[in-house]
């Protein structure tokens, strides 16, 4: 057995955990909720916002689910790596919400520092591999970061819209912006782009996204 | 598009979502923690126990990183979309501690009607693709399933580890105990069984896991 290599990819590991503790705006679900069990110490009242290890695990579970409504075969395997990091470097760069137009100017710079210090834990190739991998979700240049950044999108989404909008409400977000937000998500999936579209328009409908 | 096929996959997604309410018995990690985000409205202290989402995102970046420990060749997207559905059956019927035997004398059954109805909301071919994964999981018959638990076992005990035991220590269990219910792990990796079993002579050695 190789320690080091072991070592490296098991500090990378555990460097991941951090995920668990990055709070993103989306809530988690709230209707038909299990009781808290005895021994939680999560004291919290619900709702609460997911962090991003719930989010990447949604993200993966939805890529194997959908993966049939990509325009294009994608590698599932591949997808689903890339979802698992593509997160990875707000461990370091931390959270930027979507529609934060300040936060967003400095974003790409702190991201490609963390990605430095992140997957360069893992032995050689496989930093090369999953570093590509996160490089490739942000170039949005092949089917599989396309899929993946559909999945991305709607995950977030299709969870606020059974929240009815609580977070969209928290910041003021109009249905422009949210359409403008997931233009591009036909790249991807025409048919998921029509599905969200169509929940979209009967949000505004409801009075849940104001025009 | 098929309507009813893609709302039943999204309704299968969305109750997958209350993995994120189930907590278990480790705790995230400590050390070292970025300061929780001004927007974040998680008041517990830190630590916090993980939950089973948490603990399936885990798995699945373990299971790509480390897959190569496998024993036997694994077919690794397999393996990771068992171990993403591996505790969704919790949703229905709790979590059980693994040290506690009158809980899991009862776990099988409450288990089994929790896979009728949560792999039920699923298209009928991912039904039987997706339940067949967690019943061979549960069976621990193929390379995946023994690699899987293999995974299933170490995260914990790994995050343990990096917290000094705690859980350990707040249900008093000893060094045997923990052996035996690693015993198994040289059955999907030998490599990562002696790892693990060096790891925790030496947290008896430190005093974190009593003989």
């Amino acid at each position: 057995m190789d320690l080091q290599r072991l070592e490296a990819q098991l500090s990378f590991l555990m460097e991941a955990d951090k995920l668990k503790n990055m709070y993103r705006q989306t809530y988690t679900r709230m209707d038909d909720l299990p009781p808290m069990p005895e021994h939680s110490n999560v004291t919290e009242p619900y709702p609460r916002r997911e962090n991003d290890a719930e989010h990447s695990f949604s993200l993966a579970l939805f890529t194997c689910i959908l993966a049939e409504y990509s325009n294009e075969p994608i590698d599932v395997l591949k997808t689903m790596k890339m979802v698992l990091v593509h997160d990875i470097v707000e461990i370091d760069a931390g959270d930027t919400y979507c529609y934060d137009e300040a936060g967003n100017s400095t974003k790409a710079e702190r991201e490609l520092k963390a990605a430095d210090r992140l997957f360069g834990l893992l032995p050689e190739e496989q930093q090369a591999e999953y570093r590509a991998l996160w490089e490739e979700f942000e170039r949005q240049d092949t089917a599989e970061a396309r899929f993946a950044a559909v999945m991305d999108r709607i995950q977030p989404l299709l969870l606020n819209l059974s929240r009815n909008g609580l977070s969209w409400k928290e910041h003021g977000i109009h249905l422009h912006q949210v359409q403008k937000r997931n233009e591009r998500l036909g790249e991807g999936s025409e048919t998921l782009h029509d599905y969200v579209f169509a929940l979209l328009d009967d949000a505004n409908k409801r009075g849940i996204l104001p025009d």
